[in-house]
């Protein structure tokens, strides 16, 4: 087991590349850590850096106050914490439970945690492995204030921005999904179009530069549509929707003329040609939002 | 008709949001500006600031050396140029075309401008209107590079960064619809983010910094998925296409169980179960590319 003797301990519970970046950031601070992972042998190099390794989850739960968990989803959270032997060490001590999934199963699960003893905090991560432990990590929570008071200082472990984003616990699930929302489908986007670059004669390298400066502009537009989404006040657009549909076409039309699949594309001009057919095709993107909101 | 006495002279076919910003750069740098739009009374401003307002087309091209169109598409680009009037005055003129459209309809345009001694070069803007006249604009060109090094000075005054991408026609427009690609995906993302959010009690200005931050951790995901498909090799990922295809069913079923379209996640979806099932799960967000590059 661990030769640490700090003050403060956790138990890592899912070892897969957030799992291990999270226990490797808590062993660079000087953390007590203990790890488990379900499929064994994901603990060789954390152990190798002083981490304890345990033979079972009830072990690893019991081994520390605090156990972060991260596994792909909480279906694989309840295979884990949900078994007699895991429920029973968690009494009393505090889960911050770091996978991703639905805002609804955060509630489930912060509702089986009070029927347990358990204290609980729901989180999400919004930033890539390489960013745990460096300032340039983006953690968010949500629960009792409470209770994130207590467990911040082990939590500032792993680097960059925490927010406390409030005690109604599916809180950080809803922001984790929205925001992941954007991020999986910008990169369906550029997957998308790097298979079109390539149809044109364009290699991935050569467009990736040209990539990063349209991320670059993304901000600004994000911030004038959220506007006027929550002032529900359209204003002139710099690019109005029969503009972005044309544009849309251009690229369905050009991807299926290649062979390849359309179908992030089609559905997303859908949404401009909506608007656009409700009268709104002058105004900007922030009409598909409110578009997308009517019941 | 203008008072400048400058020895560069431009002329601007088209003056929707991004006409008149590239009228109104050449204006500020002191470039005598001669502006014409299909319906009247958008060149006021315009005029007011020192440009001509040319009472047709035809006129318009004839004041000029050099004409820039900038018009939603090919097809208005032909009902701009594409009369006898216009075509004469262009003879042994420049146009350069910064209307947005596929690689073919630049080539065909190339071809029109060739057999009516129309000197021609294609071309894209990458960024938005604000951008239009500072460092923070991109250009893309293609075409004869003598035919770009003579009208490079005159196309400065447009300020930002100018790339000569080719003398290939097309390739403007290539780079063009990839990167739009990029850009309306993720906007599209970002727009049914803003009604999901808003179902789960999320407010567009509470999401809106943390959307930002998902725009900053793009272009590393970017630059490595890039290598990956450049190479043809893939290495272990920091977040595993099953692990994404989970994230993505929690956005799908979170959403649609508000009652909000998810189009453009299901089939973003489809594309990461397709590569799952194809036994790439373990791998990144690469093989989607590769994926959809296949026949
Ligand atoms: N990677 C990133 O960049 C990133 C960024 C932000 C958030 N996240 C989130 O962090 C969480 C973990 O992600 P990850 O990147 O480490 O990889 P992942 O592929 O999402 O999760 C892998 C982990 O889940 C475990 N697991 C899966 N099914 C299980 C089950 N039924 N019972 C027990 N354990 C199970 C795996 O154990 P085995 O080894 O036994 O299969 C492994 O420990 C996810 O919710 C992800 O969305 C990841
Ligand atoms: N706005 C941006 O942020 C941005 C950024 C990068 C690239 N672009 C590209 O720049 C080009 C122009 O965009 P924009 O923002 O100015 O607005 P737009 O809505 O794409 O284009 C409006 C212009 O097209 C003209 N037009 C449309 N159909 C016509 C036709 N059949 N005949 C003659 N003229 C016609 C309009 O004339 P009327 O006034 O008579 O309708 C107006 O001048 C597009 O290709 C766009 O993709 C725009």
């Amino acid at each position: 087991m661990s030769s640490h003797t700090g003050q403060s301990a956790v138990t890592v519970l899912g070892l897969g590349p957030m799992g291990r970046s999270l226990a490797g950031a808590f062993l660079d601070a000087g953390v007590r850590t203990t790890v488990w992972n379900r499929t064994p042998g994901r603990d060789r190099e954390l152990v190798a850096r002083g981490a304890a390794g345990a033979r079972t989850a009830g072990e690893a739960v019991a081994a520390s106050p605090l156990t972060v968990v991260c596994v792909v989803d909480y279906d694989a959270v309840d295979a884990v914490v949900r078994r007699p032997e895991v429920t029973d060490a968690l009494k009393g001590r505090t889960v911050v439970n770091l996978s991703a999934d639905t805002p609804d199963r955060a509630r489930a699960t912060a509702g089986w945690a009070a029927g347990h003893g358990v204290r609980y905090l729901d989180g999400a991560i919004m930033t890539p492995t390489p960013t745990i432990g460096t300032p340039a990590a983006v953690f968010l929570h949500s629960g009792p204030e409470e209770l994130y008071r207590a467990h911040r200082p082990v939590l500032a472990a792993l680097g960059g921005t925490h927010t406390h984003l409030g005690e109604e616990i599916g809180r950080a699930a809803a922001y984790d999904i929205a925001l992941l929302d954007i991020f999986w489908t910008a990169v369906a986007g550029y997957t998308h179009a790097l298979a079109l670059a390539r149809a044109e004669g364009v290699g991935a390298g050569e467009l990736a530069p040209f990539a990063a400066g349209i991320s670059a502009i993304l901000p600004p537009v994000f911030e004038q549509a959220a506007r006027e989404v929550d002032s529900g006040h359209f204003s002139e657009p710099g690019n109005p929707l029969t503009s972005a549909a044309s544009s849309m076409a251009h690229i369905v039309h050009t991807s299926e003329g290649h062979g390849i699949d359309a179908g992030v594309m089609r559905a997303a001009e859908g949404w401009a040609r909506r608007a656009i057919g409700q009268g709104h095709g002058a105004d900007g993107l922030a009409r598909i939002a409110e578009l997308l909101s009517r019941r």
